[in-house]
C-alpha cells in the first residue's frame, strides 16, 4: 500500500544523505512570517516576537507505536506530526513549526520516504506550520521517527496540567475510544490476511474508527473555539494514553480529586457496536483506549453557559477535593476508582 | 563499562514509562530565566524575548553513529547534546535549551539510562542549557537518540552558510582529524579485545584523540571570542563530516570558490604519529575525518588583525571566485580538487 507497483523503485543509496534530505524536503515551502531561515543550514532561525514559545517532542518506533503492515507511510507522516501538534494545543497554544527526523533501514525505498514526507507536508499545510529542520539517517533495523513541535501562546492564556480547582467542570472534546478500536480492527484484518492472503477486507463499516486510528487530528479548532468563547481552561491535557490515564495526570499535577460520570462519556455509535463485536465494555474502551488526541480540560463553573451548547464539547464530570482521588461514577450510581492502563511497551 | 558490576541492576519494566521519565530527569533543575515551564507538562514554555530563536535537531542510531562497546553511556549522553549545540554555535548563536528523546530495547538497564542522562546533565551544566522536554520509549532493538537544541542570536549577528565573499579569509578553530583517529583506535582495540578478552588496552598514548572522539565539545567559546573580538563571520559551518565536506557546503551555498592550503592545516602531533601508525596521510585524516565539531568560517580580510594572534584560530585559506571550485593547494604547490567523503551509512 506504500508503493506504486508499476514503477521501478529507487533505493536510498542512489542519492546519499545530503541529496536525500534535499530531495525529500524540496517541496516544503515556508509560509510563516516568523520563519527567517528554514531547512538547509546548521539550524533554523525563527522570529518568536513577544509571545511565549512552547516546545514538545515525541518519538515513534516501528513495532512499538506503529505497524507498517496497515499504516500507510503517508498517514504515518501525517500522524507523527499531528501527535506533537496535539501536545502544543494541550498548552492552549498554536503550533507554528516542526522538525522531523527519521532513521530507516535500507529496506525502505525512496518512494516510501517520499510518501512519508508527503504526509508530513499534508499536516504542515492543514495546520499552517512550517517544517524547519530534521535529520534523515540510516538504521540497522526498522524505522524511528522523532518530531519536535514549537508553538506560541500569550502568557496569560497558557494552560498547564496543574491549574484545576475544586468545583471546576471537567470537559472533553469530540468522542473517545474510536482510535483504539480502529487499531483492533486493523490488527484483526492483518491476522486474517496473514492466514489467507486472498482475503479482501471490508473496512467500510469501520470507516470512522479506522480513520480515527490512521488519521487523527490535533484539536487546534478547540483552542481557537475556546478563545472565541473567551474561555481559558484552568488545566488541560491531550488524550494520548486514554481518558483514565490523563484524568489521573490532572489529579496528580493539580492535586485535586477528579470525578467522571459514566453516563456522560461521549461515545460514537460505531464505538458501541464494535466494542460489542470485540467483547469489550464500551466504557472500558473509552477509559483506556488511547490515541484519540482529544483535549481534556477543566473550566470554571461560571464559564459553563459559554460552552454548553457546543456539540464538540461534553461536560463529563467535575473537580473535587483532593481526598476524593480519581473516581468513576457508574450508571448504577456505584463509584469505582480510575486506573491507568496507559502505555506498557517495556 | 556501562554497568557497575557489584550492584543488582534494575530493569526498566520495574518503573513503567511515566515513572521512568520522572526518575531520569528529576535531577535536572532549570537554571535559565527564559524557562517558564520545563519537563512535566504536554510541552515546555519558553520566554524568547526580542532575540531570534535558532533550532537544530539530530538523530543518533546505535550501530550507525555510535557503538556501545566502547562508548560509555555517560559520554554518549554528553556527546548527543554537544553535537546539537555545535549546530547552534555554527549559526553564531548561543544555545539555551535542549530536548532529548531516546528509544531503547529492554536489554538496557536502568543504570545504563541513568548514566546516559548523567552525561546529558553534564553537558547541560557545561553549556548552561536547560533540558526542557523529551520522550523515553521502548524499541524492539538497539538505541536511538534524538536531540533538539534551541538557541538565541541577535538578527545582525546570525551567520549562515551562504554569506562567504570573494577574498574573505577561511578560518578554522582548534585542530582537526583527532576524533576520526580516536574512533580508529577504539575500533582496533575492540577487535583485539574480541579476539583476546584478556587483552588490557593501553590507551594512554592515544588520550587526546580518544577524548576528541568520546567527549567532543561545541565551540561556544569561539562564538563568545568572536563577539569579544568584534568579528562577525560572513559564513560559518561546524565540522561534523570532515573539512572537505564542510568546505564544499560553503562553496555550494555561498556560490564562491574555496582554496585551502595543506601547509596551513592545524594538526595535533598525535594526529600525525597515529596517522602514520594506521598508514594514513595526516592531510587525508584532517580533510575527511569527521566529528571534530570545530567551526569553519570566513571573515573579511580587514578583520585579520583581530584574530591573527589567537592560538584557537588558524587561517587555512581564502574564498575565491566561484569558477575556482574547491581546491586544496598541496605543499608541492600542486592543486587538487576537494572531494567530500562524508557520511555514507546508507
Amino acid at each position: 500500500m506504500i508503493e506504486e507497483k508499476n514503477q521501478p523503485l529507487r533505493s536510498i543509496e542512489e542519492l546519499g544523505e545530503f541529496a536525500l534530505i534535499d530531495h525529500l524536503t524540496k517541496a516544503f515551502k515556508t509560509t510563516r512570517n516568523e520563519t527567517l531561515k528554514g531547512i538547509g543550514d546548521d539550524a533554523a532561525l525563527l522570529e518568536m516576537g513577544d509571545q511565549k514559545t512552547v516546545i514538545s517532542t515525541d518519538m515513534l518506533v516501528e513495532g512499538i507505536h506503529f505497524n507498517l503492515s496497515y499504516m500507510p507511510m503517508r498517514h504515518l507522516g501525517y500522524k507523527a506530526v499531528v501527535v506533537n501538534l496535539s501536545d502544543i494545543c494541550a498548552m492552549n497554544a498554536r503550533p507554528t513549526h516542526v522538525t522531523v527526523s527519521i532513521s530507516v533501514s535500507n529496506r525502505f525505498t525512496l518512494e516510501a520516504l517520499e510518501a512519508f514526507y508527503k504526509g508530513v507536508q499534508d499536516a504542515c499545510e492543514a495546520y499552517k506550520v512550517d517544517l524547519v529542520g530534521g535529520d534523515t539517517t540510516a538504521s540497522l533495523k526498522g524505522m524511528t521517527i522523532s518530531v519536535t513541535a514549537i508553538g506560541k501562546v500569550n502568557e496569560d492564556k497558557v494552560v498547564y496540567r496543574n491549574g484545576a480547582k475544586e468545583n471546576d467542570l471537567l470537559v472533553v472534546s469530540g468522542d473517545l475510544g474510536g482510535a483504539y478500536l480502529g487499531f483492533q480492527v486493523l490488527e484483526r484484518e492483518r491476522q486474517v490476511f496473514e492466514a489467507n492472503p486472498k482475503h479482501q477486507p471490508d473496512l467500510e463499516p469501520y470507516h470512522y474508527i479506522v480513520q480515527r486510528q490512521l488519521k487523527p487530528e490535533a484539536r487546534l479548532d478547540i483552542v481557537e473555539l475556546l478563545e472565541a468563547l473567551e474561555v481559558t481552561p484552568s488545566a488541560m491535557i491531550d488524550i494520548s494514553d486514554g481518558l483514565s490515564s490523563e484524568a489521573l495526570h490532572l489529579h496528580k499535577e493539580s492535586e485535586v480529586g477528579v470525578v467522571i460520570y459514566e453516563e456522560k462519556l461521549p461515545i460514537d455509535p460505531t464505538v458501541i457496536t464494535v466494542s460489542d463485536e470485540f467483547g469489550l465494555n464500551p466504557t472500558t474502551t473509552v477509559l483506556n483506549g488511547g490515541e484519540d488526541y482529544e483535549l481534556l480540560f477543566s473550566i470554571s463553573q461560571e464559564d459553563y453557559p459559554k460552552i454548553k451548547a457546543n456539540p464538540n464539547l461534553t461536560v463529563i464530570g467535575h473537580i473535587a477535593e483532593k481526598a476524593k482521588g480519581a473516581q468513576l461514577v457508574l450508571r448504577s450510581g456505584e463509584q469505582s476508582e480510575l486506573k491507568a492502563q496507559g502505555w506498557t511497551s517495556f
